[in-house]
């Protein structure tokens, strides 16, 4: 394995160290247990929003902390759930009396340990209201999952519910907001490489050297299909499709799309995919309106990338367009 | 090789066309030859600053093209130098009546093609000054390069140049803050892996499973030595120790830094190591008062990182400090 650290099991305080040093304006890291919270304490009257997962997912979630996006991350060690003492604390942390919206990825350990801290501070008087995202197509059950994986749908729901909670919406509108981004949202990924945990200290899943995993979770788990290699255009007239037809859409509908690389794909090439994404929504009557193309939910250094599309109506629209203040998302401010 | 392509001949076209189709705001494709400008003209008695250089660095340079930054960039082939033309119809394009900057970085066929650029433009009455930034200070010459060559200090001379154009300095005193900049600032890279080109099709350097390339090019050239994997405090100590020896600095300076992947590596490791070059630092005395962490100049999907830093005085920090609107670099609108 080789490696940008030190000692595997120091990687997470490492990182969280030199990304409070990095980004000391916006955003502070508590320890024991480990949660990142903005600079600044919640407003009075404002709803939080608070998200986490396992590590190395980066940005996602520490990095979209900030004004205008989450109040709150919980990292887990890589690819762990965090445990629900880190998601009590920065519930209790930042919430600013309005209540607490928790965005929740669809992963069984995910989902146990939000909840469990969701009940925990139920009863310590703060009301919680908890969104699960499932928008990845690409299998239905899956390793460490029932159901639908939760992926790249999860940047758009932060942006839009952390919107909707800056601009004073209150908790149940807030969570509205968040549901209504997994309702209309899907994604689907795909891998040319595996990726390595560093306490692992090898590689996730093996692949060939003429082969992709078509349908790739973000934790390297199995997707529809093991095939070999295709054209850029073939992949994304494959997960394109996938996408688009599962929202589902009609001729004129309006995109927000996430063309994400997932930590190990050149921005090259997401040009390039994010163009053949251009060209088949064209052909399907569909209209980007927003984009980002870039590395927002990635696996470590798997190479790959993946598609995520929500339809998007004005209300919408105008959440994602209000400011937004984070390390890895920053408009308008 | 694995990429996300489709034909190898046809990936700068593609990519060209999608980051203008992800950009339209902030930037616009010229074809034949190729170049990119921003999508408004250049404001009337405006000094425009144009760079350009092999494709493969994204974000550098098309990325750092919007209000704050470049006015132009000119994408060679992967990893290969711009023609005259390109330079030479981008000036043309830009020039709003105050001369134009051209950023070269120094490699032997950048140089010689600016230069030409350069003569061209001034037989036709536009007054263009040209910086050469050559700040690695890994090899003294290398493959395509004699001296120095020139690496991630480009990014500190396209914002702050680009900033003092912006507000209305004039030809000589934007040029004299990028000269400045490449005075006083340092860098040096080190690779895990080698990148593909994709008409190579072949990675660039073979490098066994245990070993890095310290000091190695953003094309892959040779670096100080090939050695054993060692930590990341370790690379740091060494890479840093050679950057702000260099500058040279004395206790108490002040530095902007860029702590950058080349590509391939995962942000959770360029935080990690963001954390050792900050004690590092503050060990010799020096503080970090700006900085950036995250994929800037890459070279395809090469994992490694490099460190840049400049000695930063008031006058750099304004211009740091002043907005920026591009794909790759925004603040402050």
């Amino acid at each position: 394995m080789k490696k940008l650290i030190n000692a595997p099991d120091d990687v997470i305080e490492e990182a969280l160290t030199g990304m409070e040093l990095a980004h000391s304006d916006i955003l502070k890291v508590h320890r024991n247990p480990n949660f990142i919270t903005r600079s600044s304490k919640t407003r009075k009257g404002k709803v939080a929003v608070i998200s986490g997962g396992g590590s190395g997912h980066e940005p996602l979630h520490g990095g979209f902390v900030g004004l205008g996006m989450l109040d709150a991350a919980c990292p887990g060690a890589v690819f762990t759930s965090p445990t629900p003492d880190q998601m009590e604390e920065a519930t209790k942390a930042v919430d600013g009396g309005a209540g607490v919206l928790h965005i929740v990825k669809n992963y069984s350990g995910d989902v146990m340990n939000f909840e469990m801290a969701a009940d925990l501070c139920g009863e310590a008087g703060i009301s919680v209201e908890s969104v699960i995202i499932d928008d990845d197509v690409a299998v239905k059950d899956s390793l460490y999952t029932e159901g639908r994986r939760g992926v790249g749908c999860t940047v758009f729901a932060e942006k839009i519910a952390g919107a909707a909670a800056e601009r004073g919406d209150d908790l149940k509108k807030t969570a509205e907001f968040c549901r209504r981004v997994n309702e209309v949202g899907r994604s689907m990924g795909m891998a040319l490489t595996s990726c390595t945990v560093p306490s692992a200290g090898k590689p996730t899943f093996e692949i060939g050297a003429d082969e992709i995993e078509m349908g790739v979770g973000i934790h390297g788990e199995p997707g529809r299909e093991r095939m070999k290699q295709k054209t850029a255009h073939e992949y994304v007239q494959m997960m394109g499709e996938a996408v688009v037809s599962d929202i589902p859409y009609k001729n004129g509908d309006e995109l927000i799309v996430l063309l994400n690389g997932m930590g190990g794909t050149p921005l090259m090439e997401l040009y390039l995919l994010y163009n053949e994404f251009e060209q088949f929504c064209k052909a399907k009557g569909l209209k980007i309106v927003r984009r980002l193309v870039g590395n927002y939910i990635t696996s470590l250094e798997m190479q790959g990338f993946s598609i995520s599309a929500v339809k998007a109506d004005e209300k919408l629209l105008a959440l994602w367009d209000a400011p937004v203040h984070t390390a890895g998302l920053r408009w308008g401010i």
